[in-house]
């Protein structure tokens, strides 16, 4: 079964809006079986929805909209909608209960322009949108099925979970991901090294690349003509091969397996963070329950801060700078001894050419992990965009963290 | 002048990546003038890319596709591009050179699959990839044209600013974006009192409401018929009319508007963080640049952390617990003097139901603003998931920050 999603919005085609929308769908869909074939973003234009929606139907079981379902006069998807299906809006009791509910105590909300959203097509089917006023629509379009959610990213996963997949149905066709991570070889040589066995991989298969920030993710893929069995064996194989450089065997970001091992051994870890700013911090304290291993951080941006909260010896940074081994192994010690934590991680390097840094030294990482044992420290050169820098100091210190803690 | 996107790779449409190039892009051709008319993503097929090209070209005057250039099998946009423009790829001395200079330290880059990169379409313009082995293409198709870029994003972007948009050249027509942002009223109540203004405002202007996190941004755009004047006139009488509410009178982040602030007073700012984690942090030295008005955070997400570091007694948080105006408030004060900056901001909310905390406390978050003179603190109920708590309460510390501030 193959679907499409048509994101509607001028805010996406300006670029003051990213689309984090599709990538959450393609996962779902893929979860139920379900291919997406393609994403189309458009503008909040009556013939450029209608153009998108004929083109979808020409390729696609099931079209999913999201956007453009506000009260404001910029929203108009409900209007196309309705004059696609050659229909109109009528009032919905229980849309109307469910708003007036949703809005009791905000008699700001509850206007004339807030009423306009019980006004439902009616040869829609309307399904409950839990947290919102924008209902949500099913139409159907001979065998095929058009729904149309919120663009509001909360609001459309709530009516994806809840609603429109448990409404899909699980569909039998079964779509198959599996993925692993290395590290410390490029692009090309992994090509190379798994030349012999693509050349023998079935058609049904397909193995994709997928390089960022000093990992590559290796994605093997089946879309319904291998069995289950069969796709595991493939990838054994490929693990097997890539042993020397395999950081992982699922798709899971390096800080929910770091954060894995931690709960598994009732350890807890802190950062001390100079150039990646807390970013190692939120990545620690993203997913829920991980308050059982992380306990906090210092954001030690200004040297000041790294004298005067994590003791480094002024002279020490006179002698070596801040970007220095000496600095970044105290900074990782004296976190883990103030924040009382197992482990540790400090980061300090040069993320832009300001301050008295000049471009070739923009890029320049030092990381220490700190541990009960030991501490290790280690210089990088990541690169010089102040971004992608930061980014890959991250990952540098979640690879090491996850070495360290097998 | 109209461009089209087509963003090419398997991962796109399963989720593994979110594409971000496009919003990036858009921004970048709105710029120059040039109106960004769809987004599309497409697999790494030739059949599905073909299709795609023939729809774009059918619309737009130029075509940008991002992706699928790797050296790796998977990769095939470069193939399928010769095919399209009936071409057959050929060996480039230039970018041969560029790529052995590029890798001269690496010899287990330099492998025959990396020589496939410096294969090119003999009718295709070469442009300089500076960063990386992926050449960049131009393709004339009649009066149009295609630019071919890595999907990478950084790389991406340096292609677009160094070699695309420079080739595209600035054209005349002037694409007109004014954004504002408000808070504090509902976006049906907003576009109530903005009704008469729609009413009278000419065709070729547009009115975009975007809400997020508690903002509503208000694009004003204008594709070629109103004149800056004009449209700076009715931007004016906007301001005017939702002064009760605005915050910026521009469409940059609010960490950028509250930096600046402080810069401008010669003034620092310190965070102390426990359900935020960090995220304040990140955005405040976000910028390059910030060194100069944010020190550093303490991220006391563990309560030990809060006492030990940030000195809150064990008393107060066993009567009040830690989710409370008496601990916010010591956090904000205790940050502020132990990093000596002049304003601080403390949070501490319940994301998730876990350690204890019921559904219904999920979303409460306490804000607290130190200042040389006072202590603000705030009570927020900021929704039920985890994500969308801790952005929101980032929004709420920053909108008040401004507000200080000015």
């Amino acid at each position: 079964m193959r679907a499409e999603v048509i994101t509607i919005g001028d805010e996406l085609l300006i670029g003051q809006v990213v689309d984090t929308n599709s990538a959450w769908i393609a996962e779902q869909l893929n979860a139920y079986g379900i291919e997406l074939y393609q994403i189309t973003s458009v503008h909040d234009s009556r013939e450029h929805i209608i153009a998108a929606l004929d083109e979808a139907f020409g390729r696609a079981d099931i079209v999913l909209t999201t956007g453009g379902l506000g009260p404001t006069k910029d929203d108009i998807t409900k209007h196309v909608l309705c004059e696609y299906f050659g229909t109109h809006l009528i009032e919905d009791a229980r849309v109307r209960a469910h708003i007036e509910r949703l809005y009791k105590d905000r008699p700001d909300v509850l206007n004339r322009l807030t009423a306009t959203q019980w006004l439902v097509p009616e040869n829609a089917e309307i399904l409950e949108n839990r947290v919102g006023s924008a209902p949500l629509m099913i139409f159907h379009h001979g065998q095929q099925l058009l729904a149309s959610m919120p663009g509001v990213p909360y609001e459309m996963k709530i009516a994806m979970e809840e609603q429109i997949l448990p409404y899909i149905g699980r569909t039998t066709a079964s779509i198959l991901h599996k993925t692993l991570q290395v590290t410390g070889i490029p692009e090309s040589a992994l090509a190379i090294l798994l030349e012999d066995y693509e050349a023998k991989m079935p058609a049904s298969l397909h193995l994709a690349y997928l390089p960022k920030d000093g990992i590559i993710r290796l994605r093997l893929s089946s879309y319904g003509e291998v069995t289950e069995k069969e796709m595991n064996g493939w990838f054994e194989e490929l693990k097997r091969l890539t042993a020397a450089y395999l950081i992982a065997d699922t798709d899971e970001p390096l800080e929910v397996i770091a954060g894995r091992l931690l709960k598994e051994r009732h350890q807890t870890i802190s950062t001390a963070e100079s150039c990646t700013g807390g970013k190692l911090a939120v990545l620690l304290n993203k997913h829920a329950g991980s308050s059982e291993f992380y306990k906090g951080s210092i954001v030690s941006y200004a040297t000041s801060v790294k004298e005067q909260v994590l003791g480094v010896p002024s002279e020490m940074i006179k002698q070596h700078t801040v970007v220095s081994e000496d600095v970044v192994r105290v900074m990782a010690e004296s976190v883990r001894k103030l924040l009382n934590t197992d482990f540790s991680i400090a980061t300090s390097g040069i993320a832009s050419a300001t301050g008295g840094y000049s471009d070739a030294e923009v890029g320049t990482v030092w990381i220490a992990w700190a541990t009960p044992q030991n501490t290790y420290a280690e210089c990088f050169h990541l690169g010089k965009l102040r971004e992608q820098i930061t980014d890959r100091a991250c990952t540098k210190a979640l690879v090491k963290l996850i070495e360290i803690l097998r």
